[in-house]
C-alpha cells in the first residue's frame, strides 16, 4: 500500500466510523418510535418514489449508458434498469410493507412463575443490518422499508453500477424519514463504491449487528469468509422435486414444468428431478416432453438417458447432482424408493426447498419429516418458496442457516426479543 | 512446529474429524428419535449416575488430587468438586429434563394461504452442538442432557482438570443412550484435552452448528476469536439495579442486598447500583449499611463518598462502571433522573440484565421499554437471572447477542424450525 492509498484508507475508515455511529443513534432511536411514525414515514417515501419517478429514470439512464459502454450481460443490464411501472411496483411494495402488522413488541411468550414474577417475552429490533446486494437498484427499497418496518437502521450497499438509480430511490427513503419526524440516518448508503469500503463494513461489528448479502455464490462466499459480523444468508438453492410412485401423472408434469421453467434464475427453481424407477415408464416421458418443448435442456442418468422417447438426453455427470444451474436445464435421476430419495436430497440438497409429489399421505409425511431443509412441500411447486408466497409480505431474502430465522427473512424475522419481568418486591431464595 | 508434532497434529485432525462425522450421523438419527426415546434416555443415564455414584466419585477424587498438587485456588477446587449429594442433583436434573415438554415438533405457526397452501412452522433440532467448558463436572450432565432432549448432537469439551470426572459421567449418559436404543455418538466428548483439539473443534463448521463457551471471559473472548462457527454466549454480566425516586425504601434495601451478595460469582449478580439523587438521603444509608454488614465493599462517586454514615466508601474510578467483579464489591453512583439512569446503563451495561426498584408504573415502563437488555426488571431481584427461574427447567447458558437465542437458553432454544408447505398440485402464476 503507498503512504496516499494509506492515507486515504485511513480516511475512509473514519469516514465508516461516522456513519455506524449515526446508524448505531438512529437505530436507538427507531427502536422507540411508535409504529405510525415508522408506517407513516414507509408511506412518505412512497410518495416521493413517485413524485421523483422522473429523475429516478434519469438517474437509471445514466447507470444504463454506463453499463452498455462497460458491455455488460444483457440478464445484468435487465436486472439494472429501471421502467416507471418498476418505479412504481417499488412504491407499492413499500405501502404494503406499511399496511402490515407492527413486528415490533408482539407478546411471544408470557407467563406467572409460582412466586409471583410476571415474564413476558416481546419482540425488539435487532439494531443495525447491513446490507450487500448487486445491481437490482429496487433492493435499495425493499431491505431498506423492511428494516424501517422492523425498527432497524439499515447501512445499504448496491453495487457500482446501479449507484446512481439507488442513490436517487435512497433520497426518496431520506425525505419519507424526514417527513414523518425520524431521523434519515435510519437509511443509508456507503459513501462510496469502492470495495475497500466493504471490506471496512464487515469488521464494523460495533456498529452493525447483522450482514444480509443478496446476490451470487461470488458475493456471498466473499461476505461469509471476511465477516466478523453474523451473516444471514443463502449459498445455494439446489432444490429437488420428488415424483413418487403414487403421484398423479398430470399434477407431477405441471408441478415440475412450474418448478423448473417459471423463472429459471430464482433460488427456489428446481434443479434436480428425482423419479421412482415404478414411475419411470408411466409418469416420465410426459415430463420430459414438457419440459423439452419449454426449451429446457434435460441431463439424464443412465436409466432417462435409455428411455428412447424422443426427447433429447445429455448424459449427466456426477458434478450435475451438485449444481445449481440457475437455468434452463434439469438434472433426472431415477431413485428406487422413497428412502433413496430422501437419502440423495439430504445428500446433494442445499437445505433450501425440496418438494414431493405423491398422492401417499404416509409416504409425503415421512419426506416431510425426513428431509432436512428450511422449506419442504407436498403437491406444489418448489417456486413458492418466498416470503410474499408464505404470507409474509415482502422478504429481504431466505437463509438456509438454522440460527435465527430460516427461510423467508421478512420484517417479523428481522427481530430478537427481550424479557421483561415484573415483580412486587421478590429476592431470589 | 517439528514434524513429529505435525503428524501428532494430523492425527488429532483426522480422529477429530471421524468424531464430527459421528456426530452429524447421531443428530441425524437423533432428529427422528420419538420423544419417549430421548426422555427414556435421559432417565435411564439419571439411574446410571445414582448407580454407578461411586465410581463418579473415585475419578473425582483423582481430579481433585491432581488438582491440589497443582495449587488450584479453593474456588476452583470447589467448582471441581463432587458429592453424593452433587451427583444425586445432575440425576434429579436429568430426570427434570426429561419430564419438560417435548421441544420438537411444536407448531409455531400455521396457515392457511388464499391459494389453498396450508403452511406450518414447526420446531427442528439445530444439529450438532459444540460445547466448551471449564471445571464444572455437572457441567457434562447438563449441557449433554439439554442437547438430549432438544434432538441435538453434543460434542463436549470440559476442562483439563475435570477430565476423569467428566469422562465417568459421559459414561453414564451413553450407557443411558445404549439403553433407549439411541445412537452412543449423541453425546461425545474430545479425545485429548490438548488446547490444540478446541482449536480444530472451532474450525469444524461442516459437523458442528453452534459453540456454546462456559466459563471465564478469556475462554469466551477466545472461542469467539478463533471460531468459524456461529458462538452463543455472553461476554460480561455488568448488570445495574436503579432506586428510583420513588421505591420503597424496605424494597429497595431487600432487593439490592440480594442481586448483590446471594450470590456474587453468577453473571446476573448486580455489580452498579444507581440511585436518584432525591433518594440518597432516604434510601441510601440503610442499603449501604446491609451491604457493608454482609461484607461487601462499596465504591462510590463523590456524592456517595461524601455521605457519612459510618459506611466505608472506596472512591470509585472511571473503570468501575465498566466492571464486572463477581465478588463483593459494589460500585454506586447517584444519577438525577430516570434518563440519566437509563443513559448510564444503555453505556455501561452488557445487555444482560437490568432492574429498576419504584412504585411508579410510568417510569417502570420507561425503563423497561428504553434499556436495551436481555432482561429487564421491575421490582425484583436481578440474581432472577436464569433459566430455571424462567421456568425453562435447565438452561445452557444465557445470551446477550440478539441473534437466535436472547437470555437464558433451554431446550427450547436449541432448536431452529422447518416449514411444512402442504398442496394439492398448486403452481405458482
Amino acid at each position: 500500500m503507498t503512504v496516499e492509498s494509506a492515507l486515504l484508507r485511513d480516511d475512509l475508515v473514519s469516514e465508516m466510523a461516522i456513519l455506524g455511529r449515526a446508524a448505531r443513534n438512529a437505530a436507538s432511536e427507531l427502536a422507540l418510535a411508535a409504529p405510525e411514525h415508522r408506517d407513516a414515514a414507509l408511506r412518505a417515501a412512497a410518495g416521493f418514489l413517485r413524485s421523483q419517478s422522473e429523475s429516478i429514470l434519469a438517474a437509471n439512464a445514466a447507470d444504463m449508458a454506463a453499463a452498455n459502454a462497460k458491455g455488460l450481460s444483457s440478464a445484468m443490464l435487465d436486472r439494472l434498469l429501471l421502467t416507471a411501472d418498476r418505479v412504481e411496483a417499488m412504491a407499492k411494495g413499500l405501502e404494503s410493507i406499511a399496511a402490515f402488522p407492527d413486528p415490533l413488541g408482539r407478546i411471544l411468550e408470557e407467563r406467572e412463575r409460582p412466586n409471583g414474577l410476571h415474564i413476558t417475552k416481546i419482540s425488539v429490533p435487532l439494531g443495525v443490518i447491513g446490507i450487500i446486494y448487486e445491481s437490482r437498484p429496487n433492493v435499495t427499497a425493499d431491505a431498506g422499508g423492511l428494516c424501517l418496518k422492523s425498527g432497524n437502521a439499515a447501512i445499504l450497499r448496491g453495487g457500482s453500477e446501479s449507484a446512481q438509480s439507488s442513490g436517487a430511490i435512497l433520497d426518496c427513503l431520506q425525505a419519507g424519514l424526514r417527513q414523518a419526524g425520524l431521523p434519515e440516518a435510519a437509511i443509508q448508503c456507503l459513501p462510496t463504491t469502492d470495495r475497500a469500503a466493504v471490506g471496512i463494513m464487515l469488521t464494523m461489528n460495533d456498529s452493525i449487528d447483522l450482514i444480509v448479502p443478496r446476490g451470487g455464490r461470488g458475493l456471498i462466499e466473499r461476505v461469509q469468509r471476511e465477516s466478523r459480523i453474523p451473516v444471514m444468508a443463502h449459498l445455494d438453492g439446489i432444490c429437488h422435486t420428488y415424483i413418487h410412485a403414487a403421484a398423479d401423472a398430470d399434477m407431477a408434469r405441471e408441478i415440475v414444468l412450474n418448478a423448473k421453467m417459471r423463472r429459471t434464475g430464482v433460488c427456489g427453481a428446481t434443479e434436480t428431478l428425482l423419479i421412482d424407477r415404478s414411475a419411470t415408464e408411466s409418469h416420465l416421458p410426459a415430463i420430459l416432453k414438457s419440459l423439452d418443448k419449454a426449451g429446457c435442456e434435460i441431463r439424464g442418468d443412465e436409466t432417462v438417458q435409455q428411455l428412447n422417447i424422443g426427447v433429447p438426453v445429455k448424459a449427466a455427470v456426477a458434478a450435475d447432482w451438485d449444481t445449481e444451474y440457475l437455468d434452463s436445464i434439469i438434472a433426472v435421476k431415477v431413485v428406487e424408493d422413497l428412502d433413496n430419495a430422501i437419502a440423495h436430497i439430504n445428500r446433494h440438497g442445499s437445505q433450501h426447498t425440496e418438494a414431493i409429489v405423491t398422492g401417499d399421505e404416509a409416504a409425503a409425511t415421512q419426506f416431510l419429516n425426513r428431509v432436512d431443509a428450511a422449506i419442504v412441500i407436498h403437491n406444489a411447486s418448489t417456486q413458492y418458496a418466498d416470503g410474499g408466497e408464505f404470507g409474509m409480505g415482502a422478504e429481504i431474502g431466505i437463509s438456509t442457516g438454522k440460527l435465527h430465522a430460516r427461510g423467508p427473512v421478512g420484517a417479523d424475522q428481522l427481530t430478537s426479543y427481550k424479557y421483561i419481568v415484573r415483580g412486587s418486591g421478590q429476592t431470589r431464595p
